[in-house]
């Protein structure tokens, strides 16, 4: 057995505001963190909504920034700031904010439920996120999608056959699983902040960027439960409310696209 | 405020060895997994060391497969199985592992240092892991290696120009951040298994992928900390003795593949 760690970080003030540190202009992996946070209705800012965000942002991921005496500097955003804490990458900040704003259990000794809610999450993130992604940059983000249109027509064309149904038919699997429970959501019977990502992830992104792919697959009815569970979240009140605000950002630039020729006819 | 949660399930029994189900035959994945058990000296179980260990994870990822009443199914391994609990994600399974082994801060109330482990850890995995993957599958994981030779080739010569230096710096940059504290590791002072997923991932997978390129850019003296680091993990007596005995599984048709024609010359 290693040696149990013996430094130990300060306890960060909890009654300060979250601050989400995202770019402007797109939904992005940032949107997964807005989503937990409007869902609980917790207070935030965000740098999406503010002047100089951008300036925020690249402020953060400057190579010479060294962090400070608690932090390392994070690599790229979504950034989260609570008291001194600041921690990056979407499935720590998810993991972060879910206990924290009821939207999973909370980590302790007897209870395990949040390993299954993270694994989730992370199985949503990984598979439906950073490959929809390199459907239009196959080859390198450094350099434009019209500079790879025609390998990211082959990848786009092997996303939505194989790959779309591959994570599609698990998550519905998941939603009839008796972990799932009662409900439209994936573990235990409650709303959890792994269905947000799924919503976000796997629905409403996709149905951005290949909108006739995703009407024939729905028309299936294959995939009954994770419709219904879109269904779910979007009717949420606050989601509603916010989906409807200015707060959400549109697609744009970003992991979703919406370019007809990588769609189906 | 969402109502908080409140199925939860038991206390899963820590009486038990620790189970691993991952492929045999390869590193992969499962290897960090097994760097951690390695370390601590934890008694576990792999998959990978017994016959029919390909059934063995077949079942868990079959698609009739739907869990039990505490766990949803997983979509693929690496899996970890503790008495009734069964999780998967690679980083989701360290998460569980790491303050249990002495490698990762509890997770607490007073101590948010998980959190910097679990996305140092997460930046690795993410940033030089599926992507080098993706260096020999740039179109998709349903097609052979041979069947996307040349868009391979401008997906390794951008990973080792544009992304290799991106994550090496990244990190070279956190080892000289105040919050890694003294001695060769990532964060506290202390080894936590975000430095043993950097030695795995991020130099000895590359290593064995892209020796030319490696040997380059460990010549260039611009990543002292990052070198010193994969040496003191290969030093650690626990880690020497597992390297050189059979149940580190030799590199093959996974994540890292050595093809010549993508390393330099």
């Amino acid at each position: 057995m290693a040696e149990t760690p013996s430094a130990k970080r300060q306890k960060s003030s909890k009654d300060v505001s979250y601050e989400l540190i995202y770019w402007p202009g797109l939904p992005g992996r940032g949107e997964h963190v807005r989503l937990l946070l409007e869902e609980a209705g917790a207070e935030y800012t965000d740098t999406a909504q503010i002047e100089d965000g951008v300036k925020s942002v690249l402020a953060q991921i400057d190579d010479k920034n060294l962090g400070d005496e608690h932090n390392p500097p994070p690599l790229a955003p979504p950034i989260l700031k609570h008291g001194d804490l600041l921690i990056s990458q979407t499935p720590n900040i998810l993991l972060y904010l879910g206990p924290r704003l009821g939207l999973a259990p909370k980590i302790s000794e007897d209870d395990d439920g949040i390993y299954i809610v993270n694994g989730l999450a992370l199985t949503a993130l990984d598979g439906l996120s950073n490959e929809a992604h390199d459907t239009h940059h196959p080859i390198t983000t450094g350099l434009y999608y019209e500079d790879q249109k025609e390998e990211s027509k082959l990848k786009a064309k092997d996303y939505i056959a194989n790959r779309l149904p591959k994570f599609f038919g698990y998550f519905e699997r998941v939603l009839k699983s008796r972990a799932s429970g009662e409900g439209p959501w994936l573990y235990g019977g409650y709303l959890t902040y792994a269905d947000l990502v799924l919503f976000q992830q796997c629905v409403d992104g996709l149905k951005f960027a290949f909108p006739n792919a995703l009407k024939r697959i729905e028309g299936t009815g294959d995939y009954k439960g994770l419709f219904a569970l879109y269904d779910a979240v979007k009717g949420r009140p606050k989601i509603k409310e916010y989906l409807a605000s200015d707060r959400r950002q549109k697609y744009s630039q970003g992991i979703y696209r919406h370019y007809p020729e990588l769609d189906e006819e």
